[in-house]
């Protein structure tokens, strides 16, 4: 069993509802990833559901995460023809912490391309590029392999861009395939692109939508995130997840409160 | 009273339940716009809560609505400090049509830009513009005035473009200033920016997000709509908008399903 699996497996324990686990290993500094939380609440919807993939998930954060037992409670709204439309509820002992609304239906492996009016990321060759450092303690950087574009990593020693956009590489660090089931994950696993601009701090996530648009075919994944409006203590962070076959696996935009000092809670 | 506040009007009737009446004035065809709908919920929703701006709003659509009396149930997810999170079900007759789940807080007038990386779309003069064309019996056209940038407009005359992207001017026709509560019809009351590929058709929209940024100030906002991805039959379509004074007041994301034959639902 990889990693992933085993610490997004949940049990079901009743109509639509499931028990799991939010572990240690997917931590930015001591608080659980909210890409990992979200691919938890993807394994009871995925149980749940007789639709195979995610179309369109969102995720809004109420709290953050604790390494503890979790409980998700899901409600199937609607299951038509094409589209199974479907909510969860992720719940930490008394506390929800994350409310996801969600359709789900089927993609395909290589889905036929009537337009594609972008590219992929450019990216420089894996061995050229730069490793994330990440806050003290963050176990996530030892499960998810994060090779940054260095043209986009000056942040990491402190310099400051132009822009607030960060290519990169990505996948699993013990090999496995990235499947539609992950890319929750990876579409909030790089370091947010707002660094580029302001002294990095803890930007929490309000609300996280991917949109899942073929299942990915290959190990390396090839990612931007750009900030294009930090106004009124709010940004936006939007991504694009492609595999190595040049297909756009998801699409993926969060809403995020400016840098605040980082939260510590007890592991 | 302004058309879309008297057509978006909601009535406590008991603890989170709204009650109201979808109008044969914002029809696309014979069906209710969905941003027309969306605003439905905003409405019961912004009486609910004590926030008050919407700041990220999802909606699922499941089912076209009707020119028929509407129930809006308001679940309160969390009331924090600076956020509070709710959901909504609009419900005709026996069905629900559109869940929704949203982030409440504060959005400033003149909110501090800390960085802009983008410019508001480039528009020729209003009176350059060119008047929006929409199926027989689209009310919504009486009501939004809507100048399109006639480089983006081909698509009115069958014409065919390289890139999927819609530009233009809108505001109300009766004259009611552009607020929050309207960006989420404006957000949906541009033809489909798929429009400038392929032969128009009915395109359902899935799930839209609207992230509102800003409240505008102005009686006119210039959009752009544009639709990257059209693979697997779904698309995406990304808008900004903006108002008159340069500042960018929501920024939109839809996925929707290939354009297909139109529903006709009796009004």
């Amino acid at each position: 069993l990889y990693e992933f699996d085993e610490d997004t497996r949940v049990e079901r324990v009743g109509p639509g509802a499931y028990a799991g686990r939010m572990t240690d290993r997917w931590g930015i500094g001591t608080v659980p990833n909210g890409g990992y939380v979200l691919a938890v609440a993807l394994s009871a919807l995925g149980d749940a559901l007789d639709a195979p993939d995610p179309l369109t998930v969102t995720a809004h954060y109420l709290r953050p995460g604790r390494v503890a037992p979790v409980r998700v409670e899901v409600e199937t709204i609607k299951v038509g023809r094409s589209f199974t439309t479907a909510g969860a509820r992720l719940v930490q002992g008394d506390d929800e912490i994350v409310r996801v609304l969600s359709t789900w239906g089927e993609l395909g492996d290589h889905p036929e391309k009537i337009h594609v009016g972008a590219l992929p990321p450019a990216l420089p060759p894996r061995d050229a590029a730069e490793r994330r450092t990440a806050p003290p303690g963050s176990s996530i950087v030892d499960r998810v392999d994060l090779r940054l574009d260095p043209a986009t990593a000056g942040f990491q020693r402190g310099e400051r861009a132009e822009l607030a956009e960060i290519r990169g590489w990505i996948r699993f660090a013990d090999g496995r395939p990235p499947d539609v089931h992950s890319l929750g994950l990876f579409a909030d696993a790089f370091p947010p692109s707002v660094f580029s601009l302001i002294a990095p701090g803890w930007v929490p996530t309000i609300e996280l939508t991917v949109h899942f648009r073929a299942r990915p075919t290959t190990p390396w994944l090839q990612c931007v995130f750009r900030t294009r409006f930090v106004q009124g203590d709010l940004l936006e962070e939007d991504g694009e997840l492609w595999d190595e076959s040049g297909t756009l696996v998801a699409l993926s935009r969060q809403l995020a409160a400016m840098p605040r000092p980082r939260p510590t809670t007890g592991v």
